[in-house]
C-alpha cells in the first residue's frame, strides 16, 4: 500500500521521527568524515552525509553544516584556516565514524574519543583519517548561507586526492565498491553497495549497453 | 599502492577521464530523477546524484543544476511554475533512468523517450514517476548561484511524499533497501545497498549498539 503524508502530517509529527523520516528521504547518501583543524592545533572530525559534487573543472565539493549547533568545530575551523578533508568511510572504521556525531567537549579531538588515527601530509593545513581509503583535500572557496533554514553550502576546490591505485580505471573510473567506499541512509544505517551496472553515455536513439 | 593526484595533475587530465573521476570523488550518490513541467503543459524527466538533506524542520533538499547546459529544461520549469518532483530509483527503471541523460530535442518528453509513465496526482503542479516507490513533492523556495563555477543550488521545500506503507519504522526511518531505491557512482554506475548495521544515537562515553 502506498502512503502520504503532506507537509501539515509531517509538521504535526514528533521532532526525533520527523527528522529520520525526513533525512531517510533524498535517497541513499554519501558518507564522509570531514577533518578540520582549530587555530591551537586542536584536530576536529566529524560525519557528513551530504558531501555533493560540485563541478569537475575546477573540481569542487559542496557540503551542508549548522553554524550554531553539533557541527559547529567544522564550520569554524574552515572558516579560520581555509582548509579540510574528506574521508571516505568503510566498513572497517564506520562505527567510529558514527562515533564522531557524538557531542564531545571543545578540548576532545573526534580522532582520539574515537580512536581514529589523524594523517597530516606534507604540509597541506588539515589532518586526514589515516584508516580511510580514498581522501580528498581541499581549499575553501565559498559559502551560501539557506535563508530558510539558517544552515551554509560549504564549498571546497580540491587541492589533492589519495585513493588505492588499483582502484582507477583507464577511463578515469574510481571503482569505490573495490576501495570498500560505503553508503549510507537517514541518520543512522550503513550500506555496503553492489554493483548492479555500469552503463555506457546515453544518446537519443541508442540502446544503452553495460560497461 | 595509495596514489596522490595534486591539482595539477587533474588539469592535466582529458576531460573525459577528469569528469569521470571527479564524480567519483563525493563517495556513493542519491540517484534520483526529478520531473518538471513547462509553461506548455511539456513534461520533463531528468536523472540527478546531486539531491541532499537541507533540513528538517521545515523539509528542505536542494540538488545542483547547471543552468545552461544538459539541465536546462529542469531549471526553467522550476523557475516558470515553481514545483518538482523527486522520484527514487529502483532496479526496474535505472535503465530509463540513465537514458534521460541524453540530449533531446526541447519537444520531446524524457517520459515518452524512455518509457516511464509520467503521473500527475491532485493538482500538484508537476509529474511523478509512476514506476518509482518514493516519491516527493516539492516546492521551490531559494536558489543559490555557485560564484566558481556558474550551477546553482536549487532548493525545494516538500510539500507531500508518497512510499510504501510496509517501509516506514515507527521511529521514522523509512526502509530504502526495502523500497528498492538504489544508490550510484561517478557518471555511470548503479548499485545495490545492502545493511551492515542500524547504529544507536551516539554519545560520548557511551558504547554505539546495533539497533
Amino acid at each position: 500500500m502506498e502512503k502520504k503524508l503532506t507537509l501539515t502530517d509531517i509538521a504535526g509529527m514528533d521532532k526525533r521521527p520527523r527528522v529520520q523520516l525526513i533525512n531517510s528521504l533524498p535517497g541513499f547518501k554519501s558518507v564522509n568524515l570531514i577533518g578540520t583543524m582549530g587555530e591551537g592545533g586542536n584536530t576536529n572530525l566529524a560525519i557528513f552525509s551530504s558531501v555533493i559534487h560540485i563541478g569537475s573543472n575546477p573540481p569542487l565539493f559542496g557540503f551542508i553544516t549548522r553554524p550554531v549547533t553539533v557541527t559547529r568545530d567544522t564550520y569554524e575551523n574552515i572558516m579560520a584556516n581555509g582548509y579540510f578533508t574528506i574521508n571516505h568511510v568503510n566498513p572497517e572504521i564506520y562505527k567510529q565514524a558514527h562515533q564522531t556525531s557524538a557531542r564531545y567537549d571543545k578540548d576532545t579531538s573526534e580522532f582520539s574519543a574515537t580512536g581514529l588515527t589523524p594523517e597530516f601530509i606534507g604540509d597541506f593545513a588539515a589532518p586526514y583519517v589515516k584508516e580511510s581509503h580514498v581522501k580528498l583535500g581541499l581549499q575553501f572557496v565559498e559559502k551560501h548561507p539557506i535563508e530558510t533554514n539558517g544552515t551554509i553550502l560549504m564549498i571546497g576546490k580540491l587541492q589533492e586526492v589519495y585513493f588505492p591505485e588499483n582502484c582507477l580505471l583507464e577511463d578515469g573510473f574510481l571503482d569505490l565498491e573495490k576501495a570498500g567506499t560505503i553508503t549510507g541512509s537517514a541518520l543512522d544505517s550503513y550500506y555496503q553497495p553492489q554493483k548492479i551496472a555500469r552503463l555506457s553515455y546515453a544518446k537519443p536513439d541508442r540502446p544503452l549497453k553495460e560497461i
